[in-house]
């Protein structure tokens, strides 16, 4: 268990948190973006939340592992998503769970599962508690008597590694630093790098198919599954651990994205990785967007499976603080543990320069043999950073958000302009103005995942409409565009009605009868994925 | 439609069956290698087939597209397993369709599906006829009051070629050279060759996630697929073309694998590739099997992803024409559309020598223009030939089968030595004798995919007890050292009772559920996956 206190509100640390000093600096800066003047505002103290008297009590059985503490409640109300900082930051946790449980085992799970359902009290798997789409909060129809966050901290060991596969068994409690850290000794890595990487878990990043740092080939966690194991009203689902079969629909495709809606996915025989010995990397600027979107198509079909092909467009350069002599960067990098990567960036910048593309640094070749590990390090940071800066964005009043998905190539273009067309008027009808950025996060032979951040003044006790109106204008406009609704970051309570609209309607019903048959009660997460059964 | 005549009883077309010259030298080969004689047996006739009238008849309204003709009915009874074979051959099609549709559209398929519905027939999607695990075959249980084969061989358009994506649109009865046929003018390539390739269609490869000949990456037309329509019986499953997603479980997966139960598959959206314009190859021998297990396990746990990696032990390598000096002979090849594979090839080789092979004839590398295609043709057509001998072999009174698995490196040694210990004993007890051959079709970086031949004098009419027998001995020493019941070949009811053993509890009831709701009247290929539901 982590020693390090978690903000009641915002992203990540407490003691990790821009300081005074810090937040002046974030208000001066995005003043200037903005062009208006940007204000610290007080943080919130934990004395200050508001919350009700839970309406149901851990039964003396649970006792040793529950809590009902308004802390623990608190601390399991709200994931990070822009209006769970806005209502923890207002000090509002009126659907916090009516207590909270620390299993120790999946006995202690089967006994939680077992209570709730005679009682009719929902239950929320929550890992990290780092959903941005409301995948955990306690808004669960008005059937549960109660609800109880099922917090698997206490899971978090990497219980078997098996090298000659290069394959590990891991529990689903476990966080990146802390599964990283169990297989480091080995040589081996999971390679598993999702912005929230710090506090979210193996067993949240399956619950909702998490997308991981890398571009292409292996980009999601479903790809790095080889079995599950989920807790169910009904029993145990365990799969057999293979590298593949063809033995009917995947059962684990059907756990991967479940979101806590069938079962409590307690553990994972995961694949590994080699840590990459040879890295290259290389600095590509285009005059136009469109150009540089080019180039990511042709790499993305070329074979070369590049480890990073992130091409940012000027504003979300000037964001990340990336130099920018163009209209478009592509930050591009291979990996491998095996090989040397000079053909492979060879070839990539000829392909990158056919599509207008200038590298005037050139690429950079390194052999990394253990002392590459802090380079690394630093890299990670800069990019975990950024859901800090989300928070004291809040905290200043500034409204900071992104959204993402996917399309095909051919669609792209119209895509963005869409979402061009609905975001910027959206954000000046109601800021008054904004910044719109856009990057590639991955990129398939078939298309993009383009990744959208927006930035606007708030209006104070407004943010929550604002933000709504902007948030539906986006999705509106994804969605009619051939978009999905996410590409990596789940559906949760937020997506709901757009993904009501992406989903084949049979789909639902077949999902629906599946979560029926391995939770009769309807206790399981009531409210993700979809609306809630009415009493 | 074809207009060359499909056998009755025997793989593929009437024309391409071995002729009598053809199947006395398959004699002689084959008696030198059980040591013993084999003779020919007369072929069966079409007149000489023997099945029962029809139970139900298609209503006026179905008249157009149906057809109750005998021979349509024998057509339309059996996959080309082994089992199926030898009934096939002995003229008993008692387990025949009551009739067969060929529908036009998906308005045939809707209309046809609601008689069904109402009157309680069962409906088998039919596409190539190629199953070899009784996938087709209406053994459907004691509810249905008929049995309807759906045949939709006239759904066979590429309806959309999108170049930018690299994406077809293609209706689920196309088989393979019909849909290669229409994309080659545009220099793509769906780049998935099954062993059925020239008979089976996009629809029963997505229906039974079959597997393509290529080794590494993408293995299993899973990966090809970027959206799937699906008629059910309760409404159109229709999923959003795109790259890839994180909203929810995926729905393409659970209609990937699911043989028929849920619907009718009838177009999907599939990911194309540039036709290859480099090609490398190798062949590199192993003084034992175990060095080219190790030498497979490298590359694919390299990064290099080889089109080719399939490695063949002695006994393989002989039946297959392939000359070795040693106890295994790997062959290796890259392909790409994009770049010279000169570093790749090399690299490869390292590896290979490293875990003991020898290359004594080094690489080949090919830049092919147009004229490379030719001798593509030739290899496949090798390829492809197999099936036709199994056909010949059952004519000479001679049992040939295969089965195959996957499963992790590290249980991989004990999986074989297990397969031998069941398959050799079940061969001496049942036959007096017999070949067991192996090699891996593919490999994973957390395993391969081995594959068995086995081979032996059938003892006539015995033939099904005798398969059956070894048949089982096979599955439960591969279920007992963790394999699955099947890579690549599907479970249709075959290999049913296998599956149960291997699939998670819950995750029968979720699939039945699922079931029950896109299927309410039970009709959709009853007896496909589980047991069929009892009266």
């Amino acid at each position: 268990m982590s020693e390090r206190e978690r903000s009641h509100w915002a992203w990540g640390y407490t003691d990790a948190f821009p300081d005074e000093p810090g937040r002046e600096a974030l208000a001066a800066q995005v003043g200037a973006l903005l062009g208006r003047e940007v204000s610290l505002r007080p943080l919130p103290t934990l004395e200050s939340a508001r919350l009700s008297d839970p309406r149901v009590l851990p039964p003396v059985s649970l006792a040793p592992i529950s809590s009902a503490a308004p802390k623990d409640r608190i601390l399991h109300t709200y994931g990070k998503g822009y209006r769970d900082l806005v209502r923890a930051y207002r000090g509002d946790f009126s659907v916090a769970p009516d207590w909270v449980s620390f299993p120790r085992s999946e006995e202690d799970i089967e006994q939680l599962l077992a209570h709730c359902a005679v009682e009719g009290i929902a239950v929320i798997p929550y890992g990290g508690g780092t959903s941005v789409v409301g995948g955990i909060e306690a808004s669960v129809g008005d059937r549960p008597r109660g609800v109880v966050s099922l917090d698997l901290r206490r899971l978090d060991r990497v219980l078997e590694i098996e090298p000659v596969s290069r394959s590990a068994r891991i529990q689903a409690g476990a966080t990146g630093p802390v599964l990283e850290e169990q297989l480091a000794p080995h040589g081996l890595t999971l390679r598993h790098f999702p912005q929230s990487f710090e506090f979210s878990t193996l067993g949240g990043w399956i619950a909702t198919r998490a997308g991981g740092h890398f571009a292409t080939l292996y980009t999601h966690i479903d790809d790095l599954v080889s079995s599950i194991r989920m807790i169910t009203p009904a029993g145990t689902w365990a799969s057999r651990r293979l590298p593949a079969s063809g033995a009917g629909p995947n059962p684990d495709r059907l756990a991967l994205g479940s979101e806590g809606i069938l079962g409590v996915i307690t553990e994972a025989w995961v694949r590994l990785q080699a840590r990459p010995r040879y890295r290259a990397s290389a600095s590509v600027t285009f005059p136009r967007f469109a150009d540089g979107v080019r180039a990511c198509r042709m790499l993305a079909q070329s074979g070369l499976y590049p480890s990073n092909c992130r091409l940012l467009d000027r504003t979300d350069a000037l964001l990340g603080g990336v130099f920018v002599d163009g209209e478009a960067v592509l930050l591009l990098a291979f990996e491998s543990a095996d090989h040397p990567l000079g053909p492979s960036m060879d070839r990539a910048l000829v392909i990158t320069a056919e599509a207008g593309g200038i590298c005037p640094e050139g690429p950079v070749f390194r052999e990394e043999r253990g002392e590459g590990a802090r380079a690394q390090a630093t890299y990670k940071q800069s990019f975990f950073r950024a859901p800090y800066l989300q928070s004291a964005l809040v905290s200043l009043g500034v409204l900071a958000d992104t959204f993402e998905t996917a399309c095909t190539w051919d669609r792209f273009e119209a895509l963005d302009a869409a979402v061009h067309e609905a975001v910027l008027p959206a954000l000046q009808r109601a800021l008054g103005g904004g910044v719109l950025a856009r990057r590639f996060t991955h990129v398939y032979p078939d298309g993009p995942a383009p990744y959208y951040t927006f930035i606007g003044p708030a209006r104070d006790g407004h943010e929550l409409e604002t933000w709504a109106a902007i948030k539906d204008a986006a999705s509106h406009a994804i969605l009619a565009s051939g978009g999905t609704i996410t590409h990596h970051h789940a559906v949760g309570r937020v997506h709901r009605p757009y993904f009501r609209a992406e989903r084949p309607e049979p789909f639902e019903a077949a999902l629906r009868a599946a979560k029926r048959a391995v939770d009769p009660a309807g206790i399981m997460n009531p409210g993700a994925l979809f609306e809630p059964d009415e009493r």
